[in-house]
């Protein structure tokens, strides 16, 4: 009975959400309410949207940081800058230590293929990686009638797991999931970054005073034929799993350049 | 006689020059002076200083596209947002044609080890290989009492190497060069991205109104031993050349990822 008694119950894990949309984007609530389920969840996003965004950081603006209400409830911390900002501002100032788990999403809007490179979604969770937490990134594959219940539902399995197993040093996992009912996932693979990437475009508009404004734009082109890529296997309704790392060196390549014998 | 005639001068190289810290920055008007002595040079630059904006674009607000003098004569374009957003104007914009090399910088400070992650110079050259174009980013690892003297020699001397011998695909090469004179440079040394990352603070101050506001803080650790590191490399006055790749897949483990059998 003492020993019973003694007993603690297992510590609920920390977890810090994050993301890129802003505090106020649908998918962080659903994500939220994921890591509720199995740990003590601290919300700190972005204020505005910040789509787009990769690892970019403020260096000369200071930075707000402000309480957000949910229907009268305190429900997490705005920081007036980009996801890479929220991750530092929590690690250096709002979390009193360091968190076990980082997630980072529900993004609109898939992040694969070179879409990796300019996710601030992705962005956040690689730096929780390089400050040394176990991190996730959740993208779901579409910008409009998103529906977050499976997402949710298989970001929290995949957060237990990791939990669990840990991850390669500096390395995240990146996750897309495709926007179907869950009858109709595939199932989970893991994946490659893909080497899909944008055919660009910029639309030339004038303003009432008759000058011209750009808009980037352009179109997503299909350069995977495998299961082995994200961006394939999405396609074909399957959940993605891509782990991401920070170390972005070509290792493969040293030895040609190696040869090249550069003098100064 | 008639053959010598005919004879076609070797066509000069059109170099497209970019850089993060805006038009204005020393350093891309000394790469630009250097890359003139071999190609047809392109300048477009962030109208204002774009510094730790890694892969960013701008989705959600129009570009400004603007020439910029120098001395009373055509310098080059600035464009209204981020390193990125340079690259991906002048590709789908302003150059007629795709250029046969693309350069970046000269940057201010290192980007060695993470920094490569949060670098925007590193980001345009990045971007200029996605689209396919050899590219090269250059930095001097001082904010202050900058000489680019050498620092803009060696980037021609590496500019002609790689348009003779090309890149790997979707990499480029990340040269990180010592503020000090050319007579005390140890050597050129191929390097992979370092360990070293920031110890991260934030500085709380308040406004006038008593409101608390924030500014993200640092110190570099140094956490590279050895000189196949840049960031290691180049404190012993070695020039760094590091290449750098966008497919940020940590191919090591998704073998043990595999192992974990995920179901939906």
């Amino acid at each position: 009975m003492r020993e019973e008694l003694n007993k603690e119950e297992p510590r609920k894990p920390n977890i810090l959400v994050c993301n890129d949309d802003g505090i106020q984007g649908e998918g962080i609530h659903a994500l939220a309410g994921a890591m509720k389920k199995i740990g003590n969840v601290t919300v700190v996003a972005p204020a505005e949207p910040h789509s787009g965004m990769s690892h970019a950081m403020t260096l000369g603006t200071p930075l707000r940081i402000k309480k957000f209400l949910k229907n009268g409830q305190f429900f997490g911390y705005t920081v007036s800058g980009t996801p890479v900002d929220c991750i530092k501002a929590a690690m250096s100032h709002i979390l009193t230590a360091p968190p076990d788990l980082i997630v980072s999403g529900i993004n609109y809007g898939s992040n694969t293929a070179i879409n990796t490179i300019y996710s601030g979604t992705v962005g956040a969770a690689l730096e929780g990686a390089i400050q040394g937490i176990t991190s996730l990134a959740f993208s779901l594959t579409t910008y409009e009638n998103a529906d977050f219940t499976y997402a949710a539902k298989f970001a929290r399995k995949l957060a237990k797991k990791v939990l669990a197993e840990g991850l390669p040093p500096d390395t995240i996992l990146s996750s897309n999931i495709p926007n179907v009912p869950e009858s109709e996932i595939a199932g989970v693979l893991i994946t490659e970054q893909g080497r899909s990437r944008w055919e660009e475009a910029t639309i030339e508009r004038h303003d009432m005073f008759g000058n011209p404004y750009y808009w980037l734009s352009g179109k997503l082109r299909l350069l995977d034929e495998s299961l082995e890529q994200d961006e394939f296997a999405v396609r074909q309704n399957y959940v993605t799993v891509t782990p991401v790392s920070c170390d972005m060196t070509n290792h493969g390549a040293l030895g040609t350049l190696k040869q090249w014998k550069l003098k100064k």
